[in-house]
């Protein structure tokens, strides 16, 4: 069961049918050779293994936005050849956007500053009387911008399958009623989980939303990076996702998909670029004609330079190729799990099981570890990036930790005693720019901390964990 | 009368009394040496005239930029070496932006993605049956944000002085009252128009606000790049900027100021980072506790790149000095008018007179021109780059061009027949990285074009001018 039209692609199948895919080269990416010190002596390259929060950008996509750099000018309406180009630059994007994302025509693609933004942007359109359906185990960008909304929140399934039950039993059975039928209704899912990096059955969630009248809208901030995403395939109603994510960390996102809740609500924000025409009216007020395209929702001055390097993004993926990048992505995600499950202290987090198709984001725990420490010597000790706490997804971590998921835990790093069950995880994740000897470092490291334990010691500092000098 | 601790320096004695400050030499930045063709044959480097709507980058800003890209990181709570990295540096650009805007103890720096969004952000926070005041001559971004609040629209004032009797007045008459007194009140005032550079009297406007127990927000947009911003000297509750128009276009924006109003109000946007716990209800529904901090607003994963920018920026412009910059930029706005008054047929939009203290945005027009084909003509045989349009400030120019200010205009090129009064006007505007070649220029290709007339036809296609070469 897949929602995905590449699905087959992530499986073992395709490494063996092509040119031997996995040993293609990674992305080239800034920062591939930063070194870093080391607490215990010396200097290593640093090993970035937090790609689900920000992956460094392409090497391609800086080239890009240096080489446009010198040409920037404002866009919209200046008459200057800067000027033009940049406009031009700017709604070239959107298009590549637009063919990257496959999205119907008369879809609108609108820029925003990330995926955090274009759901609350989502949320600012929805229709009054709107009930939003969202699982608790979503990350707080998809969990919470629905203030406004009547949300309903499903608990976390643990099979795809079980999603799907469960969100049909929770469409059908609806309490609210307009004019005789049900009223509007969205729900909100992530294609790949920043967690588990466990793939959810978008397109059969998407066909039950659609069997029952809902919307929807994917949160693929962890899936654009590492699979084709098709609007149209999926049969989603929006897409959204960031730029920082995508190897292009230059502050904006996108929210892509029906033109018709967009066009019919207020403008996101307020402001000349989203205003047509303004004028004085006789009894001292002002009246606004806003515009009816992306443009209702971008007021100021757009962020040029983060549109474009989406879209130098969006070229490089396709054209080093998903079938390429995937089968190499998976071939790195077998290494780590295999390395992790020779680990009896190691649990990996995971709501689907291990079966389930996912990306290169794996949280686990180490038993008799804290979590922030061990994340700290990782560090200091190897030069790895790695993450630790809650991930911005508090009710899931909990749930995965088999604490309460009623606790309220921090998202930064609340610490458990040694010999006491963690109470948050560590998280190593992963992708295009990834090379082989950061993901073996990883596991090499992990399994040295465990038989050996760590050379220094850490403390909790000022909310940061770091290595203890007293 | 002027509000700017610096005021001196905006006339004739500082050049004179110091060594010559006009000869110092332009900031270096991006785009300088960049040509362009002319459509008569040939290329000549581009004239960048537009700084009012984006500024290039300064040389240093990107330098800067360049500098970290590979060390960027995902900030708070990641584990790793660069990541740690990226948290201090943007923390420390909260505090370089502080130190740059001479903030109180207490104020708090949001960082945003411009000051349209800085607004906006603003007019989400304000308080339950807050009347909101703003002069009619406010550009969009400032005009516009107020959308759940009572506005009163405040006519144009032709005097520093009347803007602030209007003001008092207004305030005076507030006719809301809550247990007796004047409810919460906001006063928004640009610190320098984007569409006549003229100063407004920013301190007097502050003190007659807080007189009336009202508060009072600063955009300082067209402010910041020229002049430098003290809040508490100019004892302001707020201040907004854009970074694209302070010379680091990477898609921040800065609201600094009081915290109480920005603290006791819903998150800006609800996700991850303004989170610090959330946790399932057991009646089901999801219990949040949100941030105190700037993050409570920062919703998302924060453009760390464009806010160092912004950092650099103010670091630059500081070792600059600002009285030097104000010398240079008075300099070249001494230029620039001296040559338009040269020719008759050019008029200066002024809300406040010639003597008025400005930054360097001119805006006119050329009697018998329509203003689209002078500024395509300034382009396109020239190779300089200015706007024309209304400047996203439709009320403030149709009443400077002496058009109905209640005709709703389009943002775009309205277009008078030949020989009509202009429904729009031109703007020249520079800054730092301006050298005294582009205003020559200009001035020259003015004259020129009055003169002689353009030596190509131009006409309106898809909205914009170009070369007719039917």
């Amino acid at each position: 069961m897949s929602a995905y039209p590449n699905a087959a692609a992530t499986t073992a199948d395709t490494a063996a049918e092509s040119a031997d895919p996995c040993c293609a080269a990674p992305l080239p990416v800034l920062g591939r050779d930063v070194t870093v010190p080391l607490v215990t002596g010396g200097e290593v390259t640093y090993a970035a293994l937090d790609y689900a929060a920000s992956a460094p950008a392409l090497q391609r996509v800086w080239d890009d936005v240096a080489a446009y750099a010198p040409y920037y000018g404002s866009v919209h309406r200046g008459a200057g050849y800067l000027s033009q180009l940049s406009t031009d630059l700017f709604e070239n994007s959107r298009a590549t956007v637009a063919e990257f994302l496959d999205c119907r025509p008369g879809d609108q693609v609108v820029f925003t500053r990330s995926t955090t933004d274009s759901l609350n942007l989502l949320a600012a359109t929805i229709p009054a009387d709107c009930e939003v359906f969202v699982f608790e185990t979503e990350h707080h960008a998809s969990l919470l911008p629905w203030r406004d909304a009547r949300v309903t929140y499903l608990n976390a399934p643990r099979t795809p399958e079980q999603a799907v039950a469960t969100l049909e039993r929770a469409l059908a059975d609806r309490t609210v009623t307009i004019e005789g039928g049900h009223g509007p209704a969205l729900v909100c899912v992530t294609g790949a989980s920043n967690v588990t990096g466990e793939l959810w059955p978008v397109r059969e969630l998407a066909a039950a939303a659609h069997a029952h009248g809902a919307r929807i809208v994917l949160d693929a901030a962890q899936l654009a990076p590492h699979h084709p995403v098709s609007v149209r395939e999926l049969d989603v109603d929006w897409v959204a996702f960031s730029g920082h994510k995508l190897y292009a960390p230059f502050g904006s996102g996108v929210l892509a998909g029906r033109a018709d809740w967009l066009q019919d609500s207020e403008p996101y924000l307020a402001g000349g670029g989203a205003s047509r025409k303004v004028a004085r009216r006789a009894d001292g007020g002002v009246d606004v004609e806003w515009h009816t395209t992306a443009a209702r929702h971008e007021a100021g001055s757009p962020n040029v330079i983060g549109v474009y390097s989406i879209a130098s993004a969006c070229k490089a993926l396709t054209e080093a190729g998903f079938d390429s990048l995937v089968a190499r992505e998976q071939h790195l995600i077998a290494k780590v799990r295999e390395g992790l499950a020779e680990v009896p202290e190691v649990r990996v987090l995971s709501l689907f099981g291990d079966d389930a198709p996912r990306v290169g984001v794996i949280s686990f725990v180490v038993e008799g570890w804290n979590s922030s420490h061990f994340a700290a010597a990782l560090s200091a000790e190897y030069g790895i990036g790695v993450r630790d706490g809650l991930f911005c997804a508090h009710p899931l971590v909990r749930t995965l930790l088999g604490s309460d998921p009623q606790d309220p835990g921090e998202c930064g790093a609340p610490e458990a005693a040694p010999g006491e069950r963690s109470l948050n995880a560590i998280r190593v994740s992963f992708g295009a720019g990834t090379p082989d000897e950061h993901v073996d470092r990883f596991v090499g490291a992990v399994k040295e901390l465990v038989r050996d334990g760590a050379q220094w010691k850490y403390r909790t500092e000022d909310g940061r964990c770091v290595p203890d000098r007293g």
